[in-house]
């Protein structure tokens, strides 16, 4: 494996001295892309092209040909553990991910299959190879998974969902079938994720879309027991360098402290939370990921430099930030805005660090 | 009017003593009551009902009769103002409300009709003073308007958004055009509430759907600013009572202090906070509305019981506590589980007051 030139991605979810903030995206090689339209024409569907190493090593490299990010992330969807386990994963168009079978029952639980990530999601591992290969040391390559919660919800209502009913009556009457699935769940992620860092991924983020739907009693039940699980299991190491972890619940802001004991060594935190507040009450035990509103990339790029300045200022000086959007970029925004985002992170972030 | 038999709903928001803890649902006046669908089909649209005061004041008492209700909501729909103001608000099957119009220039704006709430939107003052007399003084009458924030987004995308892209794109580069629509916004809905005041509402609610979809700083900016404007320019007396004013922002759990400095002498948190907690940081300074999952009562009868006395416990002994859930109530909800839920507070709560 190539040498890492760029680790201030890494050095910073450890909270080490970095010289400038380093910035990624959520769905960075996404939609808002021509170029990804192009290839994800080429595939033919979505998941054709999430099972094609060549075609996802292309569309992972494409935003890091146009703006300078120090992370690359693996293109994948969340679902392809669900999908492995049997559930028959696809998509229709503008209408979300859907699941030919749900699990609501003991015997839908006990009819999902028994995987092995290597094997059974070799793909996604010939993906992660791939890339961690075309990168050639230029910036680290970043593993992820749903969490358990995120994906029961998908399993349990057979797709997405507005209110979650399904998953909820079955968290609420029937907690111990949801706690097996959960379990079942963990186990697979863990495996998942680990495999992925055997393949080449050099820090993996785990997202709790959903976590953020439950109640503050319930997320503990639910989501981060499960998380917390995952990250005990993980391979904490690899090529001699740490492997970090990063949690990422949508609306989890109520639940900073907790989540940051969950054993990652960062948080994502979402657009709401005010990041000097959430600094303020973990930031000595963990590394902050965001947050920017990703539909401040819709304003003006004057506007976004203010706002990048603005977030640079809340978490103030020294180390442990990670600049991102709060979520993932959206389909709308022009590429020349996500340019302004990332110079403005380049350009205002280093009188935040000490020099080296 | 009638003499107010029943007044625990009144003094709990002014945490004044009470022998047990009031409970009014969200949306109570809905789909899951089949009389409610019936009424509905007789009506024409769901606004035609809206405007119609006998039936609207017919769905309102529907859910009294079947369960010990402490209040009763006026039956319509929280973009009633916009629709006023000229843009024609319809609904599509399955689909959510729409505009023929949006607000997105000064132009657009400066095409707003100028309306009085007693004549533009007189068929609400008729429904609340039909709906005022039928109750007879069983229970109050809460009033109720959008925020001006959550209302801007569905004039300015023309309908629901997932991301509020318009909104937020105007928010965030014309910053002042933002303001002008929402001080229009603040100056009508303070107009309809004190019209609705007038018309026999005895409480008030300012729902603010939206609300948690801003930063925190663009929440204080945007939109808690806003409702602050408009508690300040309320009458809070009627019939020689006190008129209390409830706020409630889903996803406001971050912010909860702010939301406490507002002037409103509730605040309503949906169920992601967790309700102790939430006391602790602001009961001292206001009564506190919820919150429990509305996904609950998709969970057996026994399940729902156990959750009313995690959440009576959760906040304690003394005064303060409206039950509620943390949001509306859903469509395919077992009346009969709504029993167990109202049933349960009323069995549950008097050890937590004092004996009068």
């Amino acid at each position: 494996m190539s040498e890492l030139r760029n680790d201030r991605f890494l050095r910073a979810l450890l909270r080490q001295p970095v010289d400038r903030t380093p910035v990624w995206m959520m769905r960075q090689a996404g939609r808002y892309l021509p170029e990804y339209r192009a290839t994800r024409a080429e595939a033919g569907s979505f998941l054709d092209l999430c099972k094609n190493a060549e075609l996802a090593c292309e569309v992972t490299l494409q935003p890091l040909r146009r703006y300078p990010m120090d992370a690359a992330i693996l293109f994948s969807d969340i679902l392809t553990v669900p999908d492995a386990l049997g559930l028959g994963l696809y998509f229709e168009e503008g209408e979300g991910p859907r699941f030919r079978k749900t699990v609501r029952s003991e015997q839908d639980l006990a009819g999902l299959a028994s995987i092995r990530a290597e094997d059974d999601l070799g793909y996604v591992m010939n993906a992660v190879s791939t890339i961690r290969r075309a990168l050639g040391g230029s910036v680290p390559l970043i593993g992820f998974s749903g969490s358990p919660w995120t994906l029961a919800t998908y399993m349990v209502e057979g797709g997405s969902s507005k209110d979650f009913a399904h998953t909820k009556r079955m968290a609420y009457d029937q907690p111990q079938l949801m706690h097996d699935l959960l379990s079942l769940l963990a186990d697979a992620v863990t495996d998942y994720l680990a495999a992925q860092v055997r393949a080449g991924a050099q820090a993996l983020q785990i997202f709790d879309t959903w976590g953020g739907a439950l109640s503050a009693a319930g997320y503990r039940e639910f989501s981060l027991r499960y998380m917390r699980r995952i990250i005990e299991g993980l391979p904490r190491e690899a090529d001699g360098r740490e492997v970090p972890v990063i949690v990422f619940t949508k609306g989890g802001g109520q639940w900073l402290e907790a989540i940051a004991d969950s054993g990652a060594d960062a948080v994502g935190i979402d657009w709401t939370t005010d990041i000097a507040a959430a600094r303020a009450r973990v930031g000595e035990r963990v590394a902050l990921q965001g947050n920017m509103d990703p539909a401040m990339l819709y304003a003006s790029p004057a506007r976004i430099r203010e706002e990048v300045a603005t977030i640079l200022e809340g978490f103030g000086h020294g180390d442990g930030h990670v600049f991102n959007l709060g979520h993932g970029i959206t389909p709308g925004v022009d590429p020349d805005h996500v340019t302004a985002f990332v110079d403005a992170v380049q350009e205002f972030s280093p009188q935040y660090h000490r020099p080296a």
